[in-house]
C-alpha cells in the first residue's frame, strides 16, 4: 500500500487522555481511535494486525478440532436466569437494554449459556462427543475502570472456545491439547518468551484453572515464576499446599507483574446441568456433558505486544503480526531514485510480500524515519540517490540500530 | 470436512416459530440458530457462506480504493446530538444502555457520526481527498417487527462504506465506480440476473438514491422494472417527471415485489457540516467535505440467495458462496467403496477443493441424498459399490435432476 493514499497519519502529540502506553503508541501511529474510555475503533494498520493475530489463533483452534461459529451480542434474560447469571448483583458487568416490547435483554459478556442452548439441538448421544466450538465475537463488559488502553475494554473481540466431552478423562485430554495450542499462539505472536502457564484458582469446578500470563509492568496481576520449570503461580493460589502439588517451592519463585493474555478453565457440569445438556452413554444412561472453556482476547494480545516489544521510538512488531512486512521509504525528489522505489514496490507486491511504501513527497527524511520507527514494521528499506550510489538499498531491521546497503536483488532474495 | 465430525445436524421438522423461507431452510440445514426474533447465530455451514459473501464484497470495495477499518457498537450521546439523530423521537430504532457512571450510550445502527469524528483527525487539506473507508461491523436496530429471517434483523453485520470528496463532481465519479462494484457483487454472488439498479428517493441531499433490488416474493418493497433498460423505479418515486428524467414510461414498466439488497446514497454535507469535517482547497478556502454512503447487509444477501435460488428440496448455493464446492457421499458399508471415498476425499483436499465428505455410517442412502439436497452444495458426488462397478463416481449438479457416472480422474480434472 502507498502511504500517500493511507487515510491515517501519525500524530506528534500524545493523546491527552490516555495513561497506558499501548493506547498512546497505537493512537499516535494511527492504528486505533478512542471512541470513549475502553472503546476503540481499529483503523487500517490496527485492523491488519488484528487480522494477523486472529489468523494465528484460528489456525491453532482449527488444529485441535475447533469448529468456528459466530453467536450474538443480544442475550435472552430467561436463559441466563437458569444459570443464575442474569441478576446484576451476581454479575456486575452487564450492559442491558430493552426491546420495543419492553422485554429486557442483555449484551453478552460471555457465551456459555447461548452455546449450551445451541448444543442441546445437536448433542444427544455419546456418538456426538467429544466436540469443540469457538468464535471470534464482540463482548460487552460494563467495566467500572477502563484505563489500560486496548488491554481492558468495555467492547472487545474475544476468541472463546468451548469443549464438550463425555467425562473428565476425555475433557482432560482435550484440555492438554488446548494448553499446547495456547502456548503455540503466544510463541507465534512473538511473546512466548515472556508468557508463563500460570496456576490459578479453579473455582468450584476444578482444583485449578490455567492462565497464560505475560510479564509486563502494564499488567494487573501478580504472579510467582519458577523459571526453571517455566511455570508460574497466581498470587491467589500461593499456598504451600499448592506449591507442593505442582512441585516447586517459595525460594525458587520470583514475583512479577503480569497480564493475563489467555485463560483455560474446566467447567464440568456448571452449565450443562442447569441448562439440561445431556447425552446417553454406551449403556443408555443419561449424563451431563462435561465442559471446558478457553478464552483469548486478540486486542489484549495486541496491546501486550505493544507494551512488551516497543522502545522509546515506537512499536516493534514481530513479523507474524506486523501490519506489513516491509516499510519501503523513498527519500528525496530525485526522479531516478523515485523510479527505482516504484519498481521495487511493484516487484515486492508481485511476490506477495506485504509492503507499505512511503511515497510521500514534501515529507522530510527525518519525518519518514520517525514514522517508520513509530509504526514499527520489521524491515525498513530506504531508497535514495545515496543508497543507489552505494549500490542498492539501505536495509535495517526495526530491532537494530544500524542498517547496511545491499543490492536490490539480494534484498528481494533474502525475503523469500 | 468430514460430516461425521460436523457438530450440526439437519432437522426433519421445520422450526415452529419461523414464517420466512430463508430462516426455515437455514435452520433445518443447521446453518443458523435463532436466539430471539431477528437475532441469529451463524453455525459452521452458515459462517462459511458468510465468509464467502464478505470476501466478495471486500474484494470489490478494495478494488475501488476502500480502506478497511472496524468501528464500535457503543456510541456516544454527545456526538449523535450534533446531527440530531440521538433522540428516540427522531430515530426510533435505537437500543440504548448505560455506563456504570450513569451516562446513556447507544448501540450503533449506522456509523456516519463516529466515522466523521475519526476523519476529522486526518482530513484537513484537499491533498487528503478523495478517500473511502469501509467496515464489516455489527449493527443493532430495535425493529418492531422481525419476521423475515436473516433478511431483517435486530443484530446483523453490515458492510458500510463512506466516501469523502472535495466536491460533487469528484463524488459523482466515485459514486459511479461504487455502482459498478455493487453490480459486480450481486453478479458474483449469483443473483445478478434478478437484481435491478433502482431509482429511489434521495431525501434532501440528492435527487435520487440508488437501491439494488432483487425480485423475490419475500421482499418488502414494490418496484417497477424496465426490463429493456435493466433498471427499476421504487414506487416511492414513481411519477411522470421521474420517468421522463430516467428515460422510461409507465407502459414499459412491470410491477414486482423485491428486497433491497444494497443502497448507495449521496450525503453531501449532511454530516460533515454539523460535525465540522472541513478541508482547505487549493486556494486556502475552507469547505465542507462532500460525502456518500454505500451499504450492503451480507446476511440479507445470504437470505435473498436462499429465497430466490432454492427449490422444494432445499437450498441451491452458487459455487461462489457455497459452504463447500463438493458434497462427497459414501453409500453403503462396503470396505472397498469406503476406501475409494476416503482416497478421493484426500485427493480433493490436497488440490484445495473444499469438500464436505458424508462419511457417516448407519445413515441410509435416502437420508444422505435428502441432506445433500437440503444443504445445497453445487456438486454431489456419490461413491458406492454400484458407482464403482459402473466405472467411477456418480456426479450430479444440485440444479440438475439426473447425474452420470464418470471416472474418478475425469471428475477431478473437471474441477480444475
Amino acid at each position: 500500500m502507498k502511504q500517500s493514499t493511507l487515510f491515517t497519519k501519525t500524530q506528534k502529540e500524545s493523546p491527552a487522555d490516555e495513561v497506558s502506553k499501548n493506547a498512546e503508541l497505537l493512537i499516535k501511529a494511527g492504528f486505533i481511535n478512542k471512541e470513549m474510555a475502553g472503546v476503540y475503533s481499529y483503523l487500517p494498520l490496527g485492523l491488519r494486525v488484528m487480522k494477523k493475530i486472529t489468523g494465528i489463533i484460528r489456525d491453532e483452534m482449527n488444529a485441535i478440532g475447533g469448529q468456528e461459529i459466530v453467536m450474538t451480542a443480544l442475550q435472552d434474560q430467561a436463559l441466563w436466569e437458569k444459570t443464575d447469571r442474569w441478576d446484576d448483583k451476581k454479575v456486575d458487568i452487564w450492559f442491558k437494554t430493552k426491546l420495543k416490547s419492553g422485554s429486557e435483554i442483555g449484551l453478552g459478556w460471555s457465551h456459555e449459556e447461548p452455546l449450551v442452548a445451541i448444543m442441546k439441538n445437536f448433542i444427544s448421544s455419546y456418538r456426538d462427543l467429544p466436540t469443540a466450538v469457538y468464535q471470534f465475537q464482540t463482548k460487552f463488559r460494563n467495566e467500572t475502570r477502563a484505563k489500560s488502553g486496548i488491554m481492558r475494554c468495555r467492547e472487545f473481540v474475544m476468541k472463546d472456545l468451548y469443549s464438550f466431552s463425555r467425562n473428565e478423562a476425555e475433557h482432560e485430554a482435550f484440555y492438554e491439547k488446548a494448553k499446547e495450542a495456547y502456548k503455540n499462539i503466544f510463541k507465534r505472536a512473538g511473546i512466548g518468551h515472556l508468557t508463563y502457564l500460570t496456576f490459578a484458582s479453579g473455582g468450584i469446578f476444578s482444583k485449578y484453572s490455567h492462565e497464560f500470563q505475560t510479564v509486563t509492568a502494564a499488567g494487573e496481576d501478580t504472579i510467582y515464576i519458577d523459571e526453571e520449570k517455566g511455570i508460574a503461580v497466581n498470587h491467589e493460589v500461593l499456598t504451600d499446599e499448592v506449591l507442593a502439588q505442582i512441585g516447586t517451592s517459595r525460594e525458587k519463585l520470583v514475583e512479577q507483574t503480569a497480564v493475563e493474555v489467555g485463560n483455560i478453565f474446566t467447567l464440568s457440569d456448571r452449565f450443562s446441568k442447569p441448562l439440561g445438556l445431556k447425552f446417553k452413554d454406551e449403556n443408555g444412561e443419561e449424563k451431563n456433558v462435561f465442559m471446558g472453556c478457553y478464552g483469548i482476547g486478540p486486542g489484549r494480545l495486541m496491546g501486550t505486544i505493544v507494551e512488551t516489544l516497543s522502545d522509546d521510538k515506537g512499536m516493534i512488531w514481530p513479523e507474524s503480526v506486523a501490519p506489513f512486512r516491509v516499510h519501503l521509504l523513498a527519500l528525496g525528489e530525485d526522479a531516478d531514485a523515485r523510479d527505482e522505489a516504484e519498481k521495487l514496490y511493484t516487484q515486492l507486491q508481485a511476490q506477495g510480500i506485504e509492503v507499505l511504501f512511503d511515497d510521500r513527497t514534501a515529507v522530510s527524511a527525518g519525518e519518514k524515519f520517525a514514522d517508520a520507527d513509530l509504526i514499527g514494521i520489521p524491515w525498513r528499506v530506504v531508497i535514495s540517490p545515496r543508497s543507489l550510489k552505494d549500490g542498492g538499498v539501505e536495509v535495517k531491521k526495526r530491532t537494530e540500530e544500524k542498517g547496511s546497503v545491499i543490492k536490490i536483488e539480494d534484498f528481494i532474495a533474502s525475503l523469500k
